[in-house]
């Protein structure tokens, strides 16, 4: 029995949004491991990251099918190769959770540094802005999508702030130096979520008007 | 007349090698500027990356075009899709050049350190794994591209002796923490872009042998 395209595009679809979703629940427990300081928490995250690199090789393949048999052109060809960078995106994101879950395990054997405030903040932001990428990536929302390029900006102003606050506790305070410098990379991973997130979007307002909005702001600083 | 899709093929090899040239020189320039505290020579980088971004758009687009005009299957889609992904990766680079850059502008304000020893190290591994990644990439050689997935752990031991080195600076000398903190992020671009030859390889060998490798070694920490 012969299946329909779109049939395959929706589980395509639905396939990428499991794994967005994975990706975006292992940020958000590897933060909550971190605010808790709960290792055991922050030892899951190695298992959802494994369950994610598999979801990458399973969508790589649908995508390599879909366009070896069904030859798609226009906005479906756009779409599956699309979906071919998302899908590197995602991984990614599994892999900065894997990162903050190392910093979550290191931090937990120490003294509590001061309790956590802008990261759980940078954490709701970034995790926010995939699934809001993601909902407009499915529903082919670029009107959407362009609003989630201007969050990263509050991301960015979140890391400015916490790194001279950390940068503060290191100078005054020596013993302090470890456990700043591993917050400040867990704020980097964060970062670096809202940008893999930013590039989601672009992908979407890509697919919705086949322009490339990418390297839009020269003005965005790379930091 | 009509061209040959081979033509086309090399064509578009041509330009991955030149925009991943063009990443590696900027790398290369970033720490030129960083060892030489020269600011001038950091500013060029940001030129360098808005070329390597029109690269990118290029590509894609001429990927995109082969993808449905000439319907590849096989080992041509393959390579295709690769491609996509590599340019990917090579853009990243550039952003990692750009940070690297800025860092660079900040140091030089600033009173020498220490001199560089592992940063150019890093730097010169991971820009030699870049190039022989898209080298094999060209060459279709999956036995080459598998020894640079070895060069990896290098360039992952030079950034811990670099970082705890780093650190006891810090914690003896606390003027020096500014310093030494981008330094650390320095090292952590240079980890990065060796991330992402690795990522060039694991494409390489998976268009030579259809074979994912990537995820291949899940003792290989995600620092």
């Amino acid at each position: 029995m012969e299946r329909h395209f779109d049939e395959e595009l929706n589980e395509l679809k639905a396939r990428l949004l499991l794994m967005g979703g994975q990706a975006e629940s292992a940020v958000h427990k590897a933060i909550d491991a971190l605010k808790k300081r709960d290792a055991g928490l922050a030892e899951e995250i190695f298992a959802a990251d494994r369950s994610i690199d598999q979801l990458e090789i399973e969508i790589d393949e649908r995508c390599l099918h879909l366009l070896a048999l069904r030859q798609p052109v226009g906005q479906d060809l756009r779409f599956i190769t699309s979906a071919l960078k998302i899908v590197n995106d995602l991984e990614r994101v599994g892999d900065h959770a894997v990162n903050i879950a190392q910093s979550a395990i290191k931090l937990a054997r120490e003294p509590e540094l001061k309790p956590l405030v802008d990261i759980p903040r940078m954490g709701e932001i970034a995790t926010r802005m995939l699934t809001e990428a993601l909902d407009a990536f499915v529903r082919n929302d670029a009107a959407t999508a362009r609003t989630i390029l201007l969050e990263d900006d509050e991301v960015d102003h979140l890391k400015s702030q916490l790194f001279r606050e950390l940068l503060s506790y290191m100078i005054e305070k020596p013993e302090t130096i470890t456990r700043a410098l591993e917050l400040i990379l867990v704020s980097r991973n964060l970062e670096r979520v809202a940008d893999l997130a930013t590039n989601v979007a672009e992908e979407v307002v890509f697919i919705a008007e086949a322009r490339v909005v990418k390297h839009h702001m020269e003005d965005r600083s790379a930091t």
